[in-house]
């Protein structure tokens, strides 16, 4: 049930980056629900490879296709099936990596795990391509959540050691939000980012970063306590991401390092009456339940650990250590291309509290 | 279903600070693995109040009793129930705070998805009371997990800005756990730590931290990839212990600081032919499956909100801002008595995928 | 995750017929729903043994304790925990049975599966008294059904070869609901009934017999196609009540005798508006959805297999065949008392759609 | 999640009868397994519509696609994706039942819980069309069975109130099973259900009848206890065929008019020291674990609701009762093509237990 997700909101995601086609399964969204499909594509083609200098040349238009439950532009209440079609395979780039894994991905896990029968090509079902499955799924619930009010944004935090300005944690709204291929706040950053990953192209090498994403427009009182809130849930969908090595809410690793007489944040009635926090360092979840307060977590992305310099490794035919080259078409920063994962990981996962 | 965690093996967590009894019912357990319930209570203690002076002044023997599950010492493959009852109440400490949220508590949360019905004295089921029975499960998970010779260790790493000595990613074992009541590495940080959750205590404030965990002996293959793998379940379930606001995995948030290049673990045969990694920045884990390397995390534990310094709230009934001063008995600091409870998550996790 | 049920209301069954206590742990249950404690002990007397002629002279009382979930006689919205002392066991009864496995009991499979770990002492896990915790989930969920209008009640539809008159499937209403400890609708098979269990005690034999229960007041339109329907569900539960081996809905196997002419059910308006069906052949489902009309199951309930007359078994010590004589105190029947259970595994899968 | 079941192998059924395509996705099916294709189409053809003078008129080559999940003709272990593409549409025989209801269908059901949304062109979901799916996935998972030494079968229990030879419970085996395309054991029966069809496809009628199942090879010792045992899960997923409105296990219903003396199954040694029982009316399942002997179950289809012959309706959109008579190919009788679903259904819900 590796590739399965969610409890009232089902998705399933199928496919492998070098197979016939990638896709998910979606299970129980709600019938009556209009679609934009424009609005869709535009969601992935923001995820989309080759779109931009910051990323892999392996150009794929990451066409979605519906086989189910969409009607007339509608959902129908019935399982709805998104497939995008492998178009540029190139398969031979990755020959000499069968025997011979590449640090730090998951190709000498899967080996051993599926006993060498994984379709492993360009990463298999472990590929970063199969986000594009998730930002379908959560591209769709994202036009569900707009229409209840509940808009879900995200920049880049931080890539390498460079950051931007990142959110009011009690104020983040609408407006902060950016659709870019390169969502920053602060145009600094922005360039110094581009020319850290610039030059890290360039000696083969990669970038990761730090993505924050906000939940704003949901009410106090979604989720639940212990092993089903809201941050358990995010957290398990998006360490589905690829790369992702940790999480955290509100001012998370941070707060450890405040008193409590600094990390609290105290309750106010505002001008018309509802509660809020003065400050919002819990980051809208408390006890695992919606405070009314803009949810805010962010996402560590390790540095694209395809890289093209020299490495050690092991051929596990010979039984012997071994150097690695990679060639083939890598992103030397990943981090702009998962913006869109993350906020469609949060998505789904909002999507299974409240439908 | 907030309070069951798990597939194949399931915990059903249950239980309010002041009603009659916490604990936790375990299907799918094996049967036939002995357990010691001496050795069972002892890691009970370790998180156990009022042993220590960092914790609050609440005794509670914490003494689990079996209802179910277990004969002659032994289990018998049916749900495990262990049942806590709880003695030492005083109610009458929380009478103030039934209308007026304690900030950065889930009286708030819980006021609004309850409808006023929740048993929230003491902090109801969201207290950290309810992690004596996560790690009564726990527990019995540990003891399992060592007759297969995987063993679970932690230590605090830091406490507010004070830091112990890291775990060696690539080199943690089982000498480097210890079981103290306050587990640290190094001794000046140490004194240090003491120091300040003392100094805090006499303010009437909190300190929280970071506790770092490590999962050795699990061969390679284990988990899955996208949302069922080994960082997604440790992480669904660490987010169901109180004040745990942040997670990562290896070395997690500092990955996205460095080049791909400093942060890939190359691959090597050591001289037993086992396929091992030189460093373990990717924490043990790829593609959501376990390399053979330690499982290394850490989690973020917010200062504990509850602190006896006036505070800004709101009163419920009146619709007015008011003042709130806590009483009661709390700790200044639960990163201690959490350590266990960090140690009973991974463990439950784990067994999920193996048992 | 043997004994748990549920998606949304989740229940864990714990326990052991000669174990500390037997019981059950409800998550998911909505709050402030008022509990009648008093009707719910009625309720779970029902199925309580030794209260009857034609009941096992094992007498429990079968008191219903909470240790979480209830406050003020309220449910909170937490978990609820019901527990059920095991007070009057016999264990040396069933002393010799532990190697020589009882004819059409779960001893054989219990013995394979838990590879001789199992506590089957009184049939352990297996035994008919596990029922009892799941009255106690339906004694509940019955009490929230009726505040919202929903009404479920059965009848003994037949044991050995005597059958009661059936439910009007498209007419049967609250009226016809009774809660007798022996509850038929008709005086003579009432009376042919008894006769039967009474010469088969006297036999030291045993009768089965099958279970009609209804379901009024659901709305259309509840439930799901395909694996999630209503019937998956109830179906589900109902198997987990021991000796149940059959089920059937509306008029089930005897609609596979008809042509489509005569098994349609024929769709019009009634008097004030509302979609009714002239006949309810389809027992209220169609397409694993409810139509609006009464929900009509039967459950099949074999003999009970615990016989005093001499049966032929094997000893798995000696690995001999050998003759085996069961002392201890059984039902000859159990069919009465296995009434409240299907009434209570009704419920539960009902609450599983609606709350 | 309503088209999605399985716990460690989950599939997820998708598609509308005349939308673009109707497919499954099978997650946590084990690597390296070998697929015959050609077999597989055949097992699909056993269900596909227009090969048989008893079946609809609607042709649909029913051809299987795979999109992930297998590559150079074994499983991948990465989640399998099969698509059959809708060839053969005729929509404008459903125009006049949008508004008007099919008795004893899903069309009002679906009406009232997708409110209007649903695509019930040919019945969408509901329709029969979408147990293709349901019989790739049991396809896959019958020759991963019959690698393993299991095997099941089926035959035409009875159609109307013609009945076939049963099977011997205690000893039937594969030499018992046959493939045709109308399986029956008794070739008098066979004359007489075909003459039975025959008759009620002039008259514009339909036939139900009963299916009977066995699955053979598995060990003692399979299974759960309560709620998750082998009747409960193969309840559940047959349930999912349309039309299926009972199912027994054992003598079933049968055995509620037996003394337990007769019911009982007596164990004894074989010649090899295995553990048998002389007869099989537990069905091979006891206490919801696996006994050795052949599990053996019944199903029961109603008579398919598609008849010709006018019949009373509503008119949802006129408010009024009304006439309604139905065009369209459909099937007099459905139980010869719901053979291999019901197979189908019994693998997957194995393959759950053993994988």
């Amino acid at each position: 049930m590796s590739s399965t997700f969610g409890t009232k909101l089902k998705i399933s995601v199928f496919g492998e980056s070098h197979g016939q086609a990638i896709g998910v399964c979606i299970d129980g969204f709600p019938a009556g629900v209009k679609i934009d499909f424009d609005r869709l594509q535009k969601f992935l083609n923001r995820r989309a490879p080759g779109n931009h200098e910051f990323s892999t040349s392996r150009k794929e238009a990451d066409k979605v296709e519906f086989l189910s439950g969409v009607l007339d532009g509608c959902t129908t209440g019935f399982p709805i099936t998104c497939v995008i079609y492998n178009r540029n395979k190139r398969s031979e780039d990755y020959s000499n990596l069968q025997s011979v894994p590449r640090p730090s991905h998951a190709d000498f896990t899967a080996e051993i795990k599926y006993k060498g029968s994984a379709d492993m090509r360009g990463g298999g079902h472990f590929s970063g391509r199969l986000t594009a499955p998730i930002c379908a799924a959560g591209g769709i619930c994202l036009q569900y959540l707009e229409q209840k009010g509940i808009y879900i944004g995200s920049h880049i935090f931080s890539i390498g050691q460079v950051s931007d300005i990142p959110f009011d944690l009690a104020n983040v709204g609408v407006g902060d939000f950016n659709t870019d291929a390169f969502p920053v706040n602060d145009e600094n950053a922005r360039t110094l980012m581009l020319e850290k990953i610039s030059q890290a192209r360039k000696e083969g090498d990669s970038l990761g970063g730090v993505i924050e994403c906000a939940v704003i427009g949901l009410n106090a009182g979604i989720g639940n306590p212990m092993f089903d809130g809201i941050e358990n849930k995010i957290s398990q969908i998006v360490f589905g991401i690829p790369a992702v090595k940790g999480i955290e809410f509100g001012n998370g690793f941070d707060s450890t390092r405040l008193f409590g007489s600094q990390n609290n944040d105290e309750f106010y009635f505002d001008a018309e009456g509802n509660v809020k926090t003065a400050t919002n360092n819990h980051g809208g979840v408390l006890g695992g339940i919606t405070s009314g307060m803009p949810i805010v977590f962010r996402a560590a992305i390790k540095p694209t650990p395809s890289i093209s310099v020299e490495q050690q490794s092991v051929d596990l035919s010979s039984g012997k250590n071994t150097k690695l080259i990679i060639h083939g078409r890598h992103d030397p920063c990943i981090v702009p291309r998962a913006v869109a994962c993350v906020e469609a990981a949060a998505a789904v996962a909002i999507c299974d509290f409240i439908i």
